[in-house]
């Protein structure tokens, strides 16, 4: 580990002694071009501190958690879904997901959407839609268009 | 309370539902021009975000506690005291402060320094040094350069 107090960013958003990760395990759940970088660990009474970014035209997992989430956008733009909200984000926008809360991040088709996101150490494991709640969300046809064009 | 999930950013580093605050109450503890906004609190099993801008020519308070500051910047440039480093810092370098270390963020003198700071909501108060830890500090000629002109 890096005994240095201060880690320099890199241009491409990546930083010093702070290893590039994939999102998740391939296959292991939905998504498309997502990377993962843990800014700071176990810090501030339990919290982890990533860096996620979403490629061009990729989304994260759409999932619900009993954890929260506190984000702020810190590249780029895109949109998100949070419960029934479909928004249009950019840069130093806050996000606040609430326990429970269907919640997706999608990039623009031309620009990466890179967010800061804070949890707690000690969460539990995100859940994914079935058929019918994904078929209820969808009767939403802001939800539904959110949506439209991913693998499920 | 604000009930939506996003909270946009304005072009001035200020957000929509987030009060500008005073750093601290003036004649507390030394400082210069700092601003405080909590972005989130009570977040991710207890913490508290924070962001704070330090103004051209201002500096945050030196100091040490218990508790540890992670810490990103998120607008400008300046410098900052941690234990016995100076290091220039700009947009996105990450700090981490470790518990009862010395630290102090320094504007530039010519750009506003403004950073992320997340803590425990539960943290113990801070220390000032005292004159013969203010003496030892500036030992060194690098951190009496960093200190020179401000009041303690």
């Amino acid at each position: 580990m890096n005994q240095d107090a201060v880690r320099k960013s890199r241009p491409d958003f990546t930083w010093e002694h702070t290893e590039l990760l994939r999102y998740k395990v391939e296959g292991s759940a939905p998504f498309r071009n997502v990377t993962r970088q843990v800014l700071f660990d176990d810090i501030a009474g339990g919290a982890q501190w990533r860096y996620f970014e979403v490629a061009p035209g990729g989304w994260s997992t759409l999932e619900r958690h009993q954890h929260t989430h506190a984000v702020m956008v810190l590249r780029g733009r895109g949109r998100c879904l949070v419960g029934q909200q479909v928004r249009e984000i950019a840069e130093r926008d806050l996000v606040e997901i609430a326990p429970m809360t269907w919640h997706q991040f999608r990039a623009a088709e031309d620009a990466p959407l890179g967010f800061l996101c804070l949890v707690s150490c000690d969460r539990d494991r995100p859940q994914l839609p079935d058929a019918q709640q994904l078929r209820a969300l969808r009767d939403d046809p802001a939800i539904a268009e959110f949506l439209e064009g991913q693998d499920r």
